[in-house]
């Protein structure tokens, strides 16, 4: 892009909404993989209205320029990093709630914004938006739409897409598509809304949305947790859980190595031999939820679980999935973080896990594990040392091997965080030549400059036989 | 289409499933929207296998011949209306549920499934399919899918969409496509099983479904019931529900005309000045569910209700809901019914109600309501007399009326029957020309002859200003 176009833009633009200075270029240069390719964008736009991302675009279809949309860079496959010669559009500072329709149970929110700013201005008014992906506290809506987050309470509530009723969207000529709707049904021509919602900014950029809130319904959190001797009996907790027809707030498993990692950071003492942490709530109210809570005790004792603790306290549940909310943080103390995010079948979940433990040791990388258990949605996270190239690549390398070893078992590549760059290989294996081909034929019709975030989301071909 | 043609078409399909005889062509002219308009095929296959669903788009798309696909025809929108030259394929014996997968809780069935056996199938091995439109016991898991049906216990546990895994479709070209998962999450690649759902066989063709199936948790159904003087008193208990955060299993409304073709029919008699029936359901288990049943009843007679009755049992309940399951029929045997199915704000049903009573009364039209209230899901039905010419072109303005006023209340023209072709109007004056250029483009590309279900679904400019 040259110096004319680019001031060109910058009369398009809101004021101090184009920036070219170097390091902050190199700050949007990539979102939370940073193991996956990036580049240094050669400008970055940050909106401050629709109108921004109107001109952003519409100049960048004229140019010939390809756009990388982008929330606040939480994503961990790379969908938001720079590719060589874009524009970086950053809508984090989009971050007004415009509506909150407490009786009809909806909020109407800009892109950028954050999940927990949302979900604290409508516990306001009673209410509440059940996604809650980790990043919770720093992702912004619309990178949770364009990815689809999940989280911990989906095994009960769903995903992002669950939640989201309508979207203002910005298409790849610069107009102004509205999706959706504010109703409850509605089934109006197709369902655009869904198709964006983790489309990764490659179809549309996604400026506003309108999402469904539930009412409190009171809803009384209890958590049970408990350490297993091995995976293999902590799966036969899962297995027993879903076995018994519970669906579960939350049911999370922590591994030894994920464990060990926030013990001596924190300086706390582990039961002996514990090989997993089991961490789950229910949230029915009264005695429903306390027999719920009940059974999950005894299917962890059953199971051969030990410490077995429960609380019903908000305090003490806080306390209790503490060890989840540190071990990310607590791995990445060890080193740069390789996050995986493949879905298994529930019932597939400790085969998962004995083959990822096999594949850790052959290929010589450290690789902890945090699994939205009841989900069959596994985080393998595999370490390397900082600056230890070998290393990198054979985490790269265990990496694509627990992918083949997830399609095996009949699992999906991305449960939640998105194809972005990452899971590109992973994707091309698992979808077939024909989807492909229904994906690049969906891409082209909707922009067929191909200026929107190319080469995310979507292989251009299969895998290699 | 030639006889030649025909002829190489029999000799690619299975035996017998190729049907010429008028007499059948003219039963599979038209679903159950005989208000819209439609014409007898040319040519009917009854596919009994996904090879017979492919040699007939492969055939077509060589010969330029349209495809109406179909399900059980039980369709209120005419999106399996037969169109001039067209060819329809109905899947309607393809009926295998082809697995019951208890541990990962999925079903996988063929598209001529019915909704009611598969819901049998699975309730064998204790799971739940929850979407129960009207026609559960005649319509098809495709045609459901292909619509995106609704039903009564929407308003807790969600429509169709919700349920889709995964499908199998075969594609304009004659290719299948295998979209989806059968894993709880999965974002890879674009959600292309979300715009298949709802997309009325405009797309492809739905020959198998992955459905989600839900554990029976210990639900325990208790019913309120209670008669209203006027529908805004209706209109309050609606709101009173909602405002205390109760998402009832369903709540259901039933206006005065249609409790008295109801009464009249059955020699019921009702209570007396009742303008409205209210029937609600929780499913709650235990203490829970007698809590939320005894505030709906406080509900009930808070806002002016009279002979409200309480059921806990499933003989009890269905006694109570059979003026629901009546209402219909009791009303085709007045006339030909044109069925509406607007979809407003759950805080606009009892002025949205207002209006179609006065335009009722403006059309001189009988107009009867039965309604999903909870979702602010209208489904008015239009009486004309059988034969009566002046009367139907009345009924039709009325119609277009219902559309506008909804319109008027930040309403959408279908909740839950779809676009077919008697909502291709208030589609084009609710979709913005960008989003049917969505539509056109997307069309396009997936099928840029155009062979599939033409038409339909979604309309090709916008309303007239």
């Amino acid at each position: 892009m040259t110096d004319a176009a680019l001031a060109d833009l910058a009369r398009l633009l809101s004021p101090d909404s184009l920036i070219l200075d170097e390091s902050v270029r190199e700050a949007y240069a990539h979102d939370d993989a940073e193991w996956a390719e990036y580049t240094t964008p050669s400008a970055v736009v940050r909106a401050a209205s629709i109108d921004d991302v109107v001109a952003t675009v519409t100049w960048a279809a004229r140019h010939g320029v390809a756009i990388v949309p982008r929330g606040a860079g939480t994503g961990l496959s790379g969908g938001a990093n720079a590719t060589s010669g874009s524009l970086v559009l950053t809508l984090e500072r989009m971050t007004e709630v415009l509506e909150v329709n407490v009786e009809e149970r909806y909020a109407r929110v800009q892109a950028g914004v954050l999940n927990d700013a949302l979900r604290q201005e409508v516990a306001a008014s009673g209410l509440w938006y059940p996604p809650d992906p980790a990043s919770q506290a720093i992702s912004t809506i619309g990178g949770n739409v364009a990815t689809n987050a999940g989280g911990i309470c989906c095994v009960k509530y769903g995903v992002t897409r669950d939640y989201v009723l309508g979207l203002t969207v910005v298409l790849a000529d610069g107009s102004i598509a509205r999706l959706g709707r504010t109703t409850a049904k509605g089934v109006t021509g197709y369902d655009l809304t869904a198709l964006m919602v983790g489309s990764e900014g490659t179809l549309g950029i996604v400026v506003e949305a309108t999402l469904k809130l539930l009412p409190p319904g009171g809803r009384e959190e209890r958590a049970v947790v408990g350490y297993f001797p091995s995976l293999t009996a902590a799966g036969r907790a899962v297995a027993a859980v879903a076995a018994a027809g519970i669906v579960p707030a939350a049911l999370e498993l922590i591994d030894r190595m994920c464990l060990h990692a926030v013990a001596q950071w924190q300086g706390w003492d582990l039961p002996e031999g514990a090989a997993a942490l089991l961490l789950a709530k229910v949230d029915e109210a009264g005695e429903a939820g306390e027999r719920l809570a009940a059974r999950l005790e005894d299917a962890f004792r059953d199971a051969g679980g030990a410490a077995v603790e429960r609380a019903d306290d908000p305090a003490e549940i806080d306390r209790l999935f503490r060890a989840r909310r540190l071990a990310y943080p607590a791995l990445e103390r060890l080193g740069p973080v390789l996050t995986e995010d493949v879905c298994v079948p529930r019932g597939a979940v400790p085969e998962m896990l004995a083959r990822i433990e096999a594949i850790a040791a052959d290929a010589d990388v450290v690789i902890a594990n945090i699994a939205h258990a009841g989900d069959g949605n596994l985080h393998p996270l595999i370490i390397a040392p900082e600056g230890d190239e070998a290393a990198k690549a054979r985490a790269k390398g265990a990496f694509d091997r627990i992918v083949t070893a997830c399609r095996a078992l009949g699992g999906t590549v991305t449960g939640e965080h998105g194809v972005g760059l990452l899971k590109l290989p992973g994707a091309a294996a698992e979808l077939s030549p024909t989807v492909i081909r229904l994906h690049a034929d969906i891409k082209r019709a909707l922009d067929p400059q191909g200026i929107l975030n190319p080469g995310k989301a979507f292989p251009t071909e299969g895998a290699p036989a």
